[in-house]
């Protein structure tokens, strides 16, 4: 039995599925009932972070001033949490979100990448921020390595480490085996992110509390892209059923949820096929718009797209590895017909 | 690692989410997919099972005939599954089953009152059919009781026995505890049907084979009641990763639960708040409709509502109960005011 601190990214992470499209009323008011409810950190921003508004992701529909300010005036009680992969944000990008009051950072890297946030949990340690460390795609390496990089999360000045299931692919023992890991190496807190993939978003959370973990990653109605994240109003009372304590008022939390389902999305999450797919092949759904698109026109079937770049290791920004495989899947079948 | 056989409640336990209005065009199309996935057992009927289409809980738009005619001839291989509950339905509805070519016959009682299931037990195991003896809202009784109400259903000729959660109130410990229990009481298959109020049908199910079950029940997409069922497309790979076998086609089976979300349900069951407060109180969702209308009636919280129905046992058919509560409630509110 713990306490675990929720971090809630609905307006970050939630951000993939409606285009980083919310607008200031939008944020003002679920800040405002998150914050009724007692969720420790609320997270804002466009859905890759700061800075990373832009043609090729997509345009946010307000600028992370505006966001920023928006929220910060919101929150009472709740701190306010922003998000950073380096390359996408640069430090002048920090030094904005200190100025308007950001609590807690967090920069963001790939699993294997730790080394890439060194500068710039540096720069927020100098600086007296609480910043965090953690590792996207994080089922493309071991528990062992996984612990590795966290600790040098904690070198360059991180005051709490943690993983992202990216692509929704772990099961409980995954989790279980490398939030231990990582739990053993250092000694600041440890974060988890679940998504919904294979439907075991919220028994994932539970296994990283249950393995050490303090800070659990949800969104309202799990929104977010693709299958969604950890359900919040769902992983917060099995967590206290379970005798946990998070803190959080569950009518509040439940009245934060319902608005957040009413007013910030079109539909909350599901999962359909390719989510599957994606949690299963270990590929960002994000790829999902781009892999219909090419495979449709090429008469490629989209899930062998999904499991070759799987095999592949394919990571976010490597969308034009969608065109390599959709040759080499027709060039397979011609051979295939060929000899047929 | 063992082999788990899916029985598939699409058309029977989906059809709570669409008012019993599946037709013929569509029970024929989805039994056709599943078959050609391999999907053992296709289970077809109104949401209450054989015999219970009536004004009280909603005509369906077939007749148990239609429906069981029409499945038959769409299955090659899949065998064609029923379900019935004494009380709704009677003797003669089990002969028209059988009749038609069921091939699975299963008997649902209260969790503690397996007995209502001896006659029909007896009368199938008479006639030669395969029948299964199966227990509702298992959360209102512990392990060893189910034990021996699963052992007493197994004496009066079932050839299978298992629980269903019925309101999505289980987390992982919770099944393998019953599920264990009852493998050791029992040598016939047993069985787990999850839903999906906490997030957890997944996680739920997965326990229920690693404590010994054999049959797992789920639905494409989730299809059900409330928060669903435990989602078809993402137990079978799921299972299939931690080495138990299902026999059924991946690619087949995204393709028919795909047919089943884009032409048997306007939205995938998602998880809103009165599902969460279902799971946590152990009130069937099926409340929800008249909770909601009542106590906006009365100016009572409806999560007040479900909570309070949870603490006095509400089981399906008990509806009449949210009017005493509902008052109990305001009176309640009532006198607070006047001791302010």
């Amino acid at each position: 039995m713990s306490h675990v601190l929720i971090h809630d990214p609905t307006l970050r992470d939630g951000h993939h599925a409606v285009g980083h499209q919310l607008d200031a009323a939008q944020l003002r008011a679920y800040a405002a009932a998150a914050d009724a409810a007692g969720i420790p950190v609320v997270e804002v921003g466009h859905g890759n972070g700061l800075g990373a508004s832009s043609l090729q992701v997509g345009r946010a529909r307000l600028s992370d001033d505006e966001m920023l300010s928006v929220v910060r005036e919101a929150l009472t009680h709740s701190r306010m949490g922003v998000f950073m992969l380096p390359g996408w944000g640069r430090a002048q990008d920090l030094d904005k979100a200190i100025a308007h009051g950001a609590d807690v950072v967090r920069i963001g890297t790939h699993c294997t990448e730790a080394d890439l946030a060194e500068r710039h949990l540096g720069h927020l340690s100098e600086r007296g921020v609480e910043a965090h460390g953690v590792l996207l795609m994080s089922h493309m390496a071991g528990p062992e390595q996984l612990a590795e990089q966290c600790a040098r999360l904690v070198e360059f000045g991180a005051c709490g480490v943690g993983i992202l299931d990216s692509s929704g692919h772990f099961l409980p023992a995954d989790v279980t085996a490398r939030v231990a890991a990582i739990r053993a190496a250092v000694d600041v807190p440890v974060m988890f992110h679940g998504h919904n993939n294979l439907g075991m978003a919220v028994a994932n959370s539970v296994a990283a509390v249950e393995a050490g973990a303090e800070i659990i990653d949800a969104c309202a109605r799990g929104f977010g892209a693709g299958a969604g994240n950890t359900q919040l109003e769902v992983v917060v009372p099995v967590l206290e059923r379970l005798g946990h304590t998070t803190g959080i008022d569950l009518y509040r939390l439940l009245d934060a949820t319902d608005f957040a389902g009413r007013e910030l999305m079109k539909v909350p999450p599901t999962i359909d096929s390719l989510g599957v797919v994606s949690g299963l092949s270990g590929v960002f759904s994000g790829f999902k718009t781009r892999v219909l698109e090419i495979s449709g026109r090429e008469g490629v079937d989209p899930r062998d797209v999904f499991f070759e770049l799987g095999r592949r290791q394919a990571v976010a920004g490597q969308e034009d590895l969608i065109v390599d495989v959709v040759a080499a899947l027709r060039s397979a079948a011609r051979d295939q017909e060929r000899h047929a």
